[in-house]
């Protein structure tokens, strides 16, 4: 366990906090819910941007920006989004402070009170499709493929790092369609690009599935998501893609002039979002009880170099090889730190980059010199090695491939190990409480066995994978028909 | 003119107003104040922000991300900060909505109170300092070297898009240094930074310098400026760094203990900042009656092609050529769009892609086929010649960096031509009225003086430019002693 790290199997939640507080990724703030995302934690929210935007220009969008404010009035015209959304939100009620008469510092000022409060968006629907109205007159506007990276607020009561906190980072896809189907293909294009980065980036295999009808976003007619399988045996809602029919155009009257009929129609919509929450997925997928372990395609850096040596004159020596080494690695596009301070001894600095999860430690020492050698671990494993330096960097990016694909493989064989099928209600109560992870089960179909299924165990239904093969069964508590298993896990 | 835009010389402030929307940068939206920035202007930014974010992270910053919100009790810890910030900013009070019992739709619901209200961030220092006290113990934790990305929020009264709206984009760097001569040489450092950005990317020259005491930023002992020439012949603020003592150290407590004494010291600080107001000076600087001029190292695009054919079998041959030079512009660095839409004809193309600033037009039609040519048009001269298709890249390539000298040069010109030293109030005074731009004058150095100029001219003293000699003189109201010159202009 490094530095006093409490371990996964004593206590995960405490586990994940230590973690993310020692590992320097995040911490909590002054103002309750929100979090101060330092610099070693925003590297790698920089990370996934540039790769989810990206794929996303790629796929056709461009970015663009919304005001943080939402009108009050506004959540009102779509009557599932308030109830989803209204009840949670920091209300902007006044424009001015004043100095107090009593000397007491600032107040707000009586005076300075708003005609209409103003919403720190919790999601931009609202406002992005009274926006569109002007936009879209005729079937040429479309599509409107935007999305936008932004901060977004909602007043969580219990709140952790990165996984729920109150103001969070975020991008929200926002587009408009001429025609149901092609909305739709995009709903399912973009939680597909969704499950590719996860598994292909984060190295954290998903689900992809519809939602059922209960735990749909507010607004929508379906909605699909992205689940993992955390280490502690639960599931994390990691991706949504929000297929919203036309229920925002209707409730922001956007019509458009069609090809063939020239006549009005209304159009239709998708939303699809990410957000800081994914870091959270990251640590807690692959991370161990001595620290992070961090995919090599997300790593702020992906090799630390720490030089072994007595005197100024001996680390002179190997600093000069060491500059060699590392122009060789950012040649091919590998990143690296060298850590030479004198503060810390070179124990200690294993340590610290095993907690922060560096993907390879190379040290090199005076007989490294000597026998043209240096000692390259991974962090994966906890292995070293001791490699010739010749052609060391392409033996470098080679393990980093190798972890990237082995990260991979130790979730995907978690993930298997922990997905159960059962047959009744008594097997799943016992799957759940001893063992964890997905079970598929099959489901009647209603929100009154879903809830039920919910108060009794706390397990809900994550989604319904599309990939699962039709299958007779019947429903594990009421005994009505069912064509299909669904993915039921305790969830965060 | 261009779709019927307003002339620069009809009305300076709708041709920009207009130009905005048309050129499909940005508009405001249905929140008082707030804009949206539409694709194209987003692009903008997107290019501005990859540049700047580049030069900060070679002079050793990192990003970072804090609060939203500042609880409004920070703003009254460090005294002239209040005064500069707290008066014009969004507060919120609440947490949560509700439906109204009458049936109204949703209303802010009064249990759900703040014990203490929020501000929604003008600027970060509070917050961050109240971050930074648990971050620094030692001389070992300094320098800290921080950026945001971020929104923020300013009630301002009259607004216009980009130049001053009540949510911008912006960054603001935050350092924390164990002595005042490093502070002052980060402050510098990052105002030269910016001028570096503004003329080698923006194309926009400007003045670095000193600002007077009754402009510096609320809280700083130092503010350094860059200020640039629009063409109307008034100066636009576009950034600035500052020089913060150790005022936020001393208001919100945090010291260090020094490597030398072992004694417990407080910090330095600096912060400094530019927004998408950068975007205003970009239009403003450069653009013309016809439209944007962009300067190629910022446009969204730096080529468009347009084909000139009729039926298919034309456009094919076209298409399939295009596509030859499209690749190798692409893997030369230059980014292309082909405009092959049939919906629009070639006339109208042209137009609007001179509206939106694209540096280089190329046209191609049978005959240039026929004749292994192509018509290359640019924006900033509208000037065309017919060129041949072998080697066209290297020509555009070396078109473009033309382009942006050339736009660098022009603005440079019109700046001398419209900065003016004068000896006397009535010269001064003249010039102001009759042929606006810079004016250099003598000042006294006084509050006072500087309060009466601006009263009577509306010039205000933009910066002290640290490139002027030192030279005797008077002020110009006074008669007082004066040791150098000092940068007046009516501004934005």
């Amino acid at each position: 366990m490094a530095k006093g790290l409490t371990s996964r199997a004593e206590n995960y939640a405490q586990w994940y906090n230590e973690l993310v507080i020692k590992a320097d990724l995040a911490e909590n703030s002054a103002v309750r819910g929100c979090m101060v995302i330092k610099p070693y934690g925003y590297a790698i929210w920089e990370k996934i941007q540039a790769e989810l935007d990206r794929m996303f220009k790629e796929t056709g969008h461009e970015n663009a920006y919304f005001p943080l404010f939402i009108p009050k009035s506004f959540f009102s015209k779509e009557a599932s989004h308030v109830e989803g959304f209204a009840k949670e939100c920091a209300v902007v009620t006044h424009y001015r402070l004043k100095n107090d008469e009593n000397g007491k510092g600032v107040i707000v000022d009586p005076d300075a009170k708003l005609e209409e409060e103003l919403i720190i968006r919790p999601t931009s629907e609202t406002i992005i499709w009274n926006t569109y109205k002007n936009w879209i007159q005729s079937y040429r506007d479309l599509p409107i493929l935007i999305n936008q990276w932004a901060n977004v607020v909602r007043w969580e009561m219990r709140t952790r790092l990165f996984l729920r906190t109150a103001e969070f980072l975020w991008q929200e896809g926002h587009t408009a369609h001429a025609t149901q189907a092609e909305a739709i293909e995009e709903t399912l294009k973009m939680v597909n690009v969704y499950a590719t980065f996860a598994e292909k980036f984060m190295a954290m295999p998903v689900h992809i599935g519809a939602k059922s009808e209960s735990e749909r976003f507010a607004g929508a007619l379906e909605t699909y998501s992205i689940e993992a399988l955390m280490q502690d045996g639960k599931a994390l809602q990691a991706g949504t893609s929000h297929f919203l029919g036309q229920n925002f155009a209707k409730a922001f009257d956007v019509k458009f002039a069609s090809k063939e009929e020239n006549k009005l129609e209304y159009v239709w919509a998708t939303s699809w979002g990410v957000s800081t929450r994914l870091i959270g997925g990251l640590i807690m997928a692959h991370s161990d009880d001595k620290g992070l372990v961090l995919p090599p395609k997300l790593a702020p850096y992906q090799v630390v170099i720490v030089p072994i040596y007595k005197g100024e004159q001996e680390l002179q020596r190997i600093s000069e090889k060491v500059n060699e080494i590392t122009q060789k690695l950012r040649n091919i596009g590998v990143t690296v730190k060298y850590d030479n301070r004198d503060s810390q001894k070179p124990g200690w600095k294993f340590a610290e980059y095993e907690l922060k999860g560096v993907p390879v430690r190379i040290a090199i020492g005076p007989r490294d010199l000597e026998n043209g050698t240096a000692e390259v671990a991974r962090r994966d494993e906890l292995t070293k090695e001791v490699v010739s330096m010749e052609g060391i960097e392409t033996y470098v990016k080679n393990l980093l491939d190798t972890i990237q694909e082995n990260i991979f493989k130790k979730a995907l064989k978690y993930r298997e190990e922990h997905t159960t099928k059962v047959q009744n209600y008594d097997e799943f109560k016992d799957i759940l409480e001893n063992k964890g992870g997905f079970v598929l089960a099959h489901w009647d179909g209603t929100p009154e066995t879903e809830e039920r299924i919910k108060n009794e165990t706390k397990a809900t239904i994550r989604n319904i994978p599309a990939y699962l093969p039709e299958e007779d069964g019947v429903d594990m508590i009421t005994g009505k028909p069912s064509k299909r298993r669904v993915l039921f896990a305790k969830a965060y």
